[in-house]
């Protein structure tokens, strides 16, 4: 297993690998990883021959007033959890190098970038996008393996892949869950042991939509007051909960099979998202 | 010489090109095509293997109150040209498979998009990048070809490229001009024959500074009131006229060996834009 370091390097590695035919993945993730992520590399893993698993926590993607300082990071445990997957190549850029200070280039999906995250976070997407077309540019793969957690990162990255032309398969895999059903996070460690057990009311939440769908409830504002009631009732300060198309993220008028239920909740100083498909 | 208008079509073929390695060269354009266009293709064929000429009259660089539907085009005079010049590959995109309906994607590159030309077309040059990105990825070229007359929109993709690793060397041609000094242009087909003659001033002024500043002249002021009264004095009505770093765009304080001098004059509806960098 390499860890690289020099953009240069990984390109003219890559440049070798792509001549002889060899299918490139690359899964980003700013590091401190979990199981969420190694089931993306596992998933990554099946669909390439050489894969590229990204660290770097991305400055560009967090406002002043946020976490990028605190952000958890391990990088020993990282290499030793994807040396035990079998992962090639890890790229561990410098930030300077990624953001030189002259860095002028902002990448805006708009219409996507505005809505749920985006509206607390209004500059979190443009930090988002840039990073990954760095990475695109950089690793040139084939596919891009992203989690559906972030399910609205993951509607943007398609769009722009799509509008700008990018040769790059997006694969997305699906939420991994702690047993009580708190949807996997680095986040996590920052919550307090009373916080860690309420935070599961977002996973209860998303069972009861569901549920409550399958038994015909349509109703997008009776559905969405019961969420935010019982989020609010166990102690969390409610960012966004919303019934949006999955697609255009636009809100749905009703709910239907394929409405996203998309929510971000703050437990204290800490922020959760979750979500999922109405089936 | 094969004209393609399918975009993975042309995918398919720089692959199969590339797959050989030969070195792809791209010349983007917006077609009727003169003797500048046709100087920046024959530095791009000394300069590849493989050239792709686009001809493309991109939408989403004009304002709803500008010029896209009077724009001049000739595409069977275009490919005389290109045939007449060994071109191997026209791209000629059709727009909507270019921007969908659902397109949603704008390239910022901050601080160098909002001056000169980016004051009175403030989304000019979003529009210029998004285009340009999407012909780098469908062409993947090594070398593209631009040239200096249009000096701001050079600096722009030169950051763009390098802000997001693009593997692309970014190649400038020269101001090609008529006898009488005036810069080519697809526009100055709109100019009355007054006003094609008095358009002179433009280069004329170019010429004035040059010599000014050989002898000393190294005030801004003066130097730019100078130049605005020339190109007044001869109708032209100053959209700006201004002395920067080439780098950076900025305002210079005073005169100095490779300063941009830039300009924008409308000679009644026909906006023209020419350059020198002082020497």
């Amino acid at each position: 297993m390499l860890l690289i370091r020099d953009i240069n390097r990984l390109k003219k590695m890559i440049k070798r690998a792509k001549n002889k035919e060899k299918k490139i993945g690359l899964v980003p993730t700013m590091g401190f990883l979990h199981e969420g992520h190694l089931s993306l590399v596992r998933l990554a893993l099946r669909k390439s021959d050489v894969l590229v698993v990204s660290i770097f926590v991305n400055p560009m993607q967090f406002a002043p007033s946020e976490d990028f300082r605190q952000y958890p990071r391990d990088l020993n445990r990282d290499m030793r959890q994807l040396r035990d997957e079998g992962v090639d190549l890890i790229f561990y850029p410098d930030t300077k190098r990624m953001y030189p200070p002259d860095y002028a280039t902002a990448i805006e999906v708009q219409g996507l970038d505005q809505v749920l995250c985006g509206m607390s976070r209004p500059h979190h997407f443009r930090g988002v996008t840039a990073v990954v077309l760095k990475l695109f540019n950089i690793v040139n793969p084939d596919i891009a393996v992203f989690g559906k957690k972030d399910y609205q990162q993951a509607v943007i990255i398609k769009r722009m892949v799509k509008d700008l032309n990018l040769g790059v398969e997006i694969v997305l895999g699906k939420i991994i869950r702690e047993k009580d059903g708190l949807a996997l996070s680095s986040r996590n460690i920052y919550l307090s042991q009373k916080q860690r057990i309420d935070a599961v009311v977002l996973y209860e939440s998303l069972q009861w939509i569901q549920r409550a769908f399958k038994n015909g409830l349509r109703d997008r504002k009776k559905a969405l007051t019961k969420i935010r009631g019982m989020i609010r009732h166990r102690g969390g300060q409610i960012d966004y909960v919303e019934a949006v198309n999955k697609e255009t993220l636009k809100p749905v008028r009703r709910l239907n099979k394929g409405t996203l239920i998309a929510l971000a909740v703050n437990f204290g100083r800490t922020r959760l998202i979750d979500n999922t498909i109405l089936r």
